[in-house]
Protein backbone atom coordinates (compact mmCIF):
# COMPACT_ATOMS: atom_id res chain seq x y z
CA UNK A 1 0.00 0.00 0.00
CA UNK A 2 1.17 3.21 -0.75
CA UNK A 3 3.51 4.99 1.90
CA UNK A 4 0.94 8.62 1.84
CA UNK A 5 -2.42 8.92 1.37
CA UNK A 6 -3.38 9.87 -2.06
CA UNK A 7 -6.47 11.78 -3.46
CA UNK A 8 -6.78 9.05 -6.20
CA UNK A 9 -6.52 5.22 -7.24
CA UNK A 10 -4.59 5.51 -9.77
CA UNK A 11 -1.46 3.58 -9.99
CA UNK A 12 2.29 4.15 -10.31
CA UNK A 13 3.70 7.66 -10.97
CA UNK A 14 -0.09 8.87 -12.45
CA UNK A 15 -1.54 8.79 -8.63
CA UNK A 16 1.52 10.98 -7.19
CA UNK A 17 0.83 13.38 -10.14
CA UNK A 18 -2.50 13.61 -9.61
CA UNK A 19 -2.45 14.20 -5.82
CA UNK A 20 0.59 16.85 -5.91
CA UNK A 21 0.33 18.85 -9.44
CA UNK A 22 3.34 21.32 -8.00
CA UNK A 23 6.05 18.69 -8.51
CA UNK A 24 4.43 16.84 -11.25
CA UNK A 25 4.74 19.96 -13.26
CA UNK A 26 8.16 20.22 -13.54
CA UNK A 27 8.69 16.21 -13.42
CA UNK A 28 6.49 15.84 -16.79
CA UNK A 29 8.26 18.59 -17.95
CA UNK A 30 11.54 16.87 -17.31
CA UNK A 31 10.37 13.47 -19.23
CA UNK A 32 8.42 15.74 -22.11
CA UNK A 33 12.15 16.90 -22.62
CA UNK A 34 14.39 14.27 -22.59
CA UNK A 35 12.10 11.57 -24.18
CA UNK A 36 9.86 13.43 -26.99
CA UNK A 37 11.46 17.06 -27.47
CA UNK A 38 13.97 16.87 -30.72
CA UNK A 39 16.89 15.29 -30.31
CA UNK A 40 19.98 13.27 -31.59
CA UNK A 41 18.33 10.11 -30.67
CA UNK A 42 14.91 8.92 -31.81
CA UNK A 43 12.17 9.43 -29.58
CA UNK A 44 11.71 5.49 -29.64
CA UNK A 45 15.21 4.56 -28.61
CA UNK A 46 15.38 7.36 -25.88
CA UNK A 47 11.91 5.41 -24.99
CA UNK A 48 13.86 2.19 -24.61
CA UNK A 49 16.87 3.46 -22.35
CA UNK A 50 14.12 4.47 -19.85
CA UNK A 51 12.80 0.66 -19.79
CA UNK A 52 16.24 -0.41 -19.60
CA UNK A 53 17.34 1.24 -16.70
CA UNK A 54 13.58 0.57 -15.21
CA UNK A 55 14.26 -2.76 -15.71
CA UNK A 56 17.84 -2.59 -14.01
CA UNK A 57 16.45 -1.15 -11.18
CA UNK A 58 13.84 -3.50 -11.22
CA UNK A 59 10.36 -1.11 -10.90
CA UNK A 60 7.99 -2.53 -12.44
CA UNK A 61 5.65 0.29 -13.15
CA UNK A 62 8.29 2.43 -14.88
CA UNK A 63 9.75 -0.55 -16.66
CA UNK A 64 5.96 -2.00 -17.89
CA UNK A 65 5.59 1.46 -18.85
CA UNK A 66 8.59 3.05 -20.74
CA UNK A 67 8.75 -0.98 -22.81
CA UNK A 68 5.28 0.29 -23.92
CA UNK A 69 6.30 3.69 -24.81
CA UNK A 70 9.23 1.99 -26.61
CA UNK A 71 7.60 -0.40 -28.70
CA UNK A 72 5.14 1.63 -29.97
CA UNK A 73 7.78 3.79 -31.57
CA UNK A 74 10.15 1.30 -32.65
CA UNK A 75 9.36 -0.41 -36.11
CA UNK A 76 11.12 -3.56 -34.59
CA UNK A 77 8.03 -3.00 -31.61
CA UNK A 78 8.19 -5.38 -28.51
CA UNK A 79 10.20 -8.24 -29.92
CA UNK A 80 12.99 -5.89 -29.63
CA UNK A 81 12.11 -4.42 -26.52
CA UNK A 82 11.92 -7.68 -24.71
CA UNK A 83 15.44 -8.96 -26.43
CA UNK A 84 16.70 -5.53 -25.00
CA UNK A 85 15.73 -5.98 -21.62
CA UNK A 86 16.74 -9.60 -22.02
CA UNK A 87 20.30 -8.80 -23.04
CA UNK A 88 21.31 -5.44 -24.84
CA UNK A 89 24.36 -7.86 -25.50
CA UNK A 90 22.87 -10.41 -28.05
CA UNK A 91 19.79 -7.64 -29.10
CA UNK A 92 19.61 -7.23 -32.58
CA UNK A 93 20.34 -3.24 -32.55
CA UNK A 94 23.55 -1.40 -33.75
CA UNK A 95 26.29 -1.27 -32.09
CA UNK A 96 25.95 2.89 -30.96
CA UNK A 97 22.48 1.86 -28.91
CA UNK A 98 24.43 -1.31 -27.72
CA UNK A 99 27.38 0.97 -26.51
CA UNK A 100 24.68 3.84 -25.35
CA UNK A 101 22.67 0.78 -23.37
CA UNK A 102 25.68 -0.05 -21.56
CA UNK A 103 26.61 3.73 -21.16
CA UNK A 104 23.17 3.58 -19.37
CA UNK A 105 23.67 0.42 -17.27
CA UNK A 106 27.01 2.45 -15.53
CA UNK A 107 24.73 5.41 -14.37
CA UNK A 108 22.57 3.08 -12.63
CA UNK A 109 24.56 1.18 -10.85
CA UNK A 110 26.59 4.01 -9.25
CA UNK A 111 27.04 8.15 -9.08
CA UNK A 112 30.21 7.84 -10.47
CA UNK A 113 32.23 8.39 -13.49
CA UNK A 114 30.97 6.73 -16.63
CA UNK A 115 34.17 4.18 -17.25
CA UNK A 116 36.47 5.68 -20.27
CA UNK A 117 36.13 3.00 -21.99
CA UNK A 118 32.31 2.65 -22.20
CA UNK A 119 32.31 6.13 -23.32
CA UNK A 120 34.82 5.48 -26.05
CA UNK A 121 32.95 2.29 -27.08
CA UNK A 122 30.08 4.32 -27.87
CA UNK A 123 31.88 7.46 -29.76
CA UNK A 124 33.95 4.39 -31.85
CA UNK A 125 30.18 3.66 -32.75
CA UNK A 126 28.96 7.03 -33.31
CA UNK A 127 27.75 8.26 -30.45
CA UNK A 128 27.95 12.21 -30.44
CA UNK A 129 28.12 14.59 -27.23
CA UNK A 130 24.50 15.03 -27.37
CA UNK A 131 23.78 11.18 -27.70
CA UNK A 132 26.23 10.84 -24.34
CA UNK A 133 24.95 13.65 -22.67
CA UNK A 134 20.53 12.56 -23.06
CA UNK A 135 21.88 8.91 -22.54
CA UNK A 136 23.60 9.59 -19.52
CA UNK A 137 20.39 12.32 -18.16
CA UNK A 138 17.65 10.35 -19.21
CA UNK A 139 19.75 6.97 -17.29
CA UNK A 140 19.81 9.46 -14.33
CA UNK A 141 16.38 10.76 -14.58
CA UNK A 142 15.31 6.99 -14.09
CA UNK A 143 17.37 6.55 -11.05
CA UNK A 144 14.79 9.33 -9.84
CA UNK A 145 11.63 8.01 -11.31
CA UNK A 146 12.07 4.70 -10.21
CA UNK A 147 12.84 5.32 -6.68
CA UNK A 148 9.91 8.05 -6.48
CA UNK A 149 7.40 5.47 -7.74
CA UNK A 150 8.97 2.30 -5.68
CA UNK A 151 10.07 4.18 -2.57
CA UNK A 152 6.80 5.22 -2.34
CA UNK A 153 5.49 1.45 -2.66
CA UNK A 154 2.82 3.44 -4.94
CA UNK A 155 0.32 0.46 -6.35
CA UNK A 156 0.76 -1.62 -9.80
CA UNK A 157 -2.11 -1.36 -12.74
CA UNK A 158 -4.55 -3.64 -12.21
CA UNK A 159 -4.13 -4.76 -15.57
CA UNK A 160 -1.20 -4.44 -18.25
CA UNK A 161 -3.44 -3.12 -20.84
CA UNK A 162 -2.97 0.18 -18.63
CA UNK A 163 0.59 0.12 -20.18
CA UNK A 164 -0.56 -0.13 -23.77
CA UNK A 165 -3.79 2.53 -22.79
CA UNK A 166 -0.86 4.67 -21.51
CA UNK A 167 1.61 4.33 -24.42
CA UNK A 168 -1.06 5.58 -26.83
CA UNK A 169 -1.66 8.98 -24.54
CA UNK A 170 2.44 9.73 -24.14
CA UNK A 171 2.68 9.05 -28.35
CA UNK A 172 -0.30 11.16 -29.32
CA UNK A 173 -0.91 13.96 -26.22
CA UNK A 174 3.16 13.91 -24.76
CA UNK A 175 3.74 13.67 -21.33
CA UNK A 176 3.16 18.09 -20.38
CA UNK A 177 -0.74 16.81 -20.59
CA UNK A 178 0.12 13.25 -19.52
CA UNK A 179 -1.72 13.33 -15.99
CA UNK A 180 -5.23 14.89 -15.92
CA UNK A 181 -5.96 16.34 -12.20
CA UNK A 182 -8.85 15.55 -10.52
CA UNK A 183 -11.22 18.32 -10.35
CA UNK B 1 37.69 15.32 -17.25
CA UNK B 2 34.21 15.86 -18.56
CA UNK B 3 32.96 13.28 -20.96
CA UNK B 4 31.89 15.95 -23.31
CA UNK B 5 32.93 18.66 -24.72
CA UNK B 6 31.50 21.88 -23.18
CA UNK B 7 31.02 25.32 -24.30
CA UNK B 8 32.29 26.98 -21.18
CA UNK B 9 34.50 25.97 -18.27
CA UNK B 10 32.12 26.07 -15.31
CA UNK B 11 31.94 23.35 -12.75
CA UNK B 12 30.06 20.87 -12.15
CA UNK B 13 26.08 21.37 -13.15
CA UNK B 14 26.47 24.75 -14.03
CA UNK B 15 28.86 23.71 -17.09
CA UNK B 16 26.39 21.31 -18.02
CA UNK B 17 23.28 23.64 -17.49
CA UNK B 18 24.96 26.22 -19.44
CA UNK B 19 26.04 23.88 -22.54
CA UNK B 20 22.19 22.68 -22.16
CA UNK B 21 19.51 25.10 -21.61
CA UNK B 22 16.87 22.85 -23.03
CA UNK B 23 17.47 20.06 -20.02
CA UNK B 24 18.74 22.70 -17.96
CA UNK B 25 15.19 24.35 -17.76
CA UNK B 26 13.08 21.53 -16.31
CA UNK B 27 15.71 20.43 -13.75
CA UNK B 28 15.95 24.08 -12.04
CA UNK B 29 12.34 23.91 -12.15
CA UNK B 30 12.10 20.65 -10.30
CA UNK B 31 15.40 21.91 -7.87
CA UNK B 32 13.12 25.37 -7.61
CA UNK B 33 9.91 23.26 -6.67
CA UNK B 34 11.52 20.93 -4.68
CA UNK B 35 14.18 23.12 -2.49
CA UNK B 36 12.81 26.62 -2.27
CA UNK B 37 8.98 26.56 -3.39
CA UNK B 38 6.64 26.66 -0.47
CA UNK B 39 6.67 23.15 1.40
CA UNK B 40 6.13 21.65 4.99
CA UNK B 41 9.65 21.47 5.46
CA UNK B 42 11.49 24.66 5.85
CA UNK B 43 14.32 25.37 3.11
CA UNK B 44 17.26 24.70 4.97
CA UNK B 45 16.18 21.16 5.88
CA UNK B 46 15.26 20.44 2.48
CA UNK B 47 19.13 21.47 1.41
CA UNK B 48 20.20 19.38 3.86
CA UNK B 49 18.25 16.49 2.82
CA UNK B 50 19.81 16.74 -0.51
CA UNK B 51 23.46 17.87 0.81
CA UNK B 52 23.21 13.85 3.01
CA UNK B 53 22.00 12.25 -0.11
CA UNK B 54 24.90 13.88 -2.29
CA UNK B 55 27.37 13.25 0.73
CA UNK B 56 26.01 9.14 0.84
CA UNK B 57 26.85 9.14 -2.82
CA UNK B 58 29.60 10.43 -2.50
CA UNK B 59 29.56 13.25 -5.32
CA UNK B 60 32.02 16.27 -4.25
CA UNK B 61 30.27 19.11 -6.17
CA UNK B 62 26.75 18.35 -5.07
CA UNK B 63 27.55 17.21 -1.53
CA UNK B 64 29.91 20.91 -1.05
CA UNK B 65 26.83 22.90 -2.69
CA UNK B 66 24.28 22.00 -1.02
CA UNK B 67 26.00 21.62 2.44
CA UNK B 68 26.60 25.27 1.63
CA UNK B 69 22.90 26.08 0.80
CA UNK B 70 21.57 24.42 3.67
CA UNK B 71 24.51 25.98 6.04
CA UNK B 72 23.29 29.26 4.51
CA UNK B 73 19.69 28.71 5.56
CA UNK B 74 19.32 27.21 9.31
CA UNK B 75 20.29 29.18 12.13
CA UNK B 76 22.93 26.40 13.55
CA UNK B 77 24.91 26.94 10.39
CA UNK B 78 27.33 25.06 8.84
CA UNK B 79 28.16 23.21 12.38
CA UNK B 80 25.07 21.10 12.09
CA UNK B 81 25.27 20.39 8.52
CA UNK B 82 28.72 19.08 9.31
CA UNK B 83 27.35 17.05 11.92
CA UNK B 84 24.33 15.72 10.07
CA UNK B 85 26.91 14.40 7.68
CA UNK B 86 29.08 12.55 9.81
CA UNK B 87 26.46 11.36 11.76
CA UNK B 88 22.82 11.75 11.57
CA UNK B 89 21.83 9.19 14.35
CA UNK B 90 24.21 11.49 17.16
CA UNK B 91 23.67 15.21 15.22
CA UNK B 92 21.76 17.60 17.44
CA UNK B 93 18.38 17.68 15.56
CA UNK B 94 14.66 16.65 16.11
CA UNK B 95 13.43 13.50 15.99
CA UNK B 96 11.60 13.99 12.63
CA UNK B 97 14.01 15.13 10.77
CA UNK B 98 16.13 12.82 11.87
CA UNK B 99 13.63 10.15 10.80
CA UNK B 100 13.60 11.63 7.65
CA UNK B 101 16.81 11.61 6.98
CA UNK B 102 17.12 7.69 7.47
CA UNK B 103 13.45 7.91 4.88
CA UNK B 104 16.06 9.60 2.79
CA UNK B 105 18.97 7.06 2.98
CA UNK B 106 16.82 3.96 1.91
CA UNK B 107 15.67 6.12 -1.14
CA UNK B 108 19.45 6.74 -1.81
CA UNK B 109 20.32 2.67 -1.40
CA UNK B 110 18.11 1.76 -3.82
CA UNK B 111 14.87 2.15 -6.07
CA UNK B 112 12.83 -0.27 -3.84
CA UNK B 113 10.08 0.62 -1.09
CA UNK B 114 10.37 2.64 2.12
CA UNK B 115 10.74 0.41 4.92
CA UNK B 116 7.07 0.05 6.95
CA UNK B 117 9.77 0.39 9.73
CA UNK B 118 11.17 3.88 8.40
CA UNK B 119 7.85 5.36 7.62
CA UNK B 120 6.13 4.11 11.10
CA UNK B 121 9.18 6.04 12.57
CA UNK B 122 9.03 9.37 10.78
CA UNK B 123 4.98 9.50 11.41
CA UNK B 124 5.74 8.59 14.99
CA UNK B 125 8.11 11.45 15.57
CA UNK B 126 5.34 13.70 13.56
CA UNK B 127 6.12 13.64 9.70
CA UNK B 128 3.35 14.38 7.82
CA UNK B 129 2.18 12.93 4.25
CA UNK B 130 3.61 15.66 2.63
CA UNK B 131 7.04 15.59 4.85
CA UNK B 132 7.48 12.01 3.73
CA UNK B 133 6.41 12.65 -0.12
CA UNK B 134 8.72 15.66 -0.30
CA UNK B 135 11.59 13.99 1.14
CA UNK B 136 11.62 11.07 -1.02
CA UNK B 137 10.83 13.19 -4.01
CA UNK B 138 14.57 15.31 -2.75
CA UNK B 139 16.25 12.11 -2.08
CA UNK B 140 14.96 10.59 -5.69
CA UNK B 141 16.01 13.63 -7.27
CA UNK B 142 19.23 13.81 -5.83
CA UNK B 143 20.00 10.37 -6.95
CA UNK B 144 19.48 12.03 -10.43
CA UNK B 145 21.55 15.04 -10.34
CA UNK B 146 24.33 13.17 -8.19
CA UNK B 147 24.57 10.75 -11.58
CA UNK B 148 24.48 13.96 -14.00
CA UNK B 149 26.78 15.72 -12.69
CA UNK B 150 29.24 12.49 -11.71
CA UNK B 151 28.63 10.16 -14.29
CA UNK B 152 29.42 12.40 -16.87
CA UNK B 153 32.87 13.71 -15.22
CA UNK B 154 32.51 17.38 -14.67
CA UNK B 155 34.99 19.80 -12.65
CA UNK B 156 35.34 20.69 -9.31
CA UNK B 157 35.47 24.21 -8.44
CA UNK B 158 38.60 25.41 -7.88
CA UNK B 159 38.42 26.80 -4.45
CA UNK B 160 35.34 25.67 -1.64
CA UNK B 161 34.53 29.87 -1.83
CA UNK B 162 32.83 28.98 -5.36
CA UNK B 163 29.86 26.83 -2.99
CA UNK B 164 29.97 29.85 -0.62
CA UNK B 165 29.28 32.29 -3.41
CA UNK B 166 26.58 29.62 -5.30
CA UNK B 167 24.79 29.69 -1.29
CA UNK B 168 24.39 33.60 -1.77
CA UNK B 169 22.98 32.96 -5.62
CA UNK B 170 20.37 30.34 -4.61
CA UNK B 171 19.70 31.87 -1.17
CA UNK B 172 18.38 35.70 -2.81
CA UNK B 173 17.80 34.80 -6.85
CA UNK B 174 16.80 30.94 -6.73
CA UNK B 175 17.43 28.16 -8.64
CA UNK B 176 15.43 29.70 -11.56
CA UNK B 177 17.65 31.87 -12.87
CA UNK B 178 21.24 30.01 -10.62
CA UNK B 179 22.56 29.71 -14.31
CA UNK B 180 23.60 32.18 -16.93
CA UNK B 181 23.83 31.23 -20.33
CA UNK B 182 27.09 32.70 -21.59
CA UNK B 183 26.12 34.59 -24.86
Amino acid sequence: MTHIALDNDLPGITGLMANRPDTAAPLNHLAETLLRAPASLPQGERELIAAYVSHLNRTPFCAGSHAAFAAAQLVEGQALVDAVLADPATAPIGDKLRALLAVAAEVQAAARAVSAEAVAEARRAGASDADLHDTVLIAASFCMFNRYVSCLDTALPVSDDYYLESAHRITTVGYGRAVSVPA
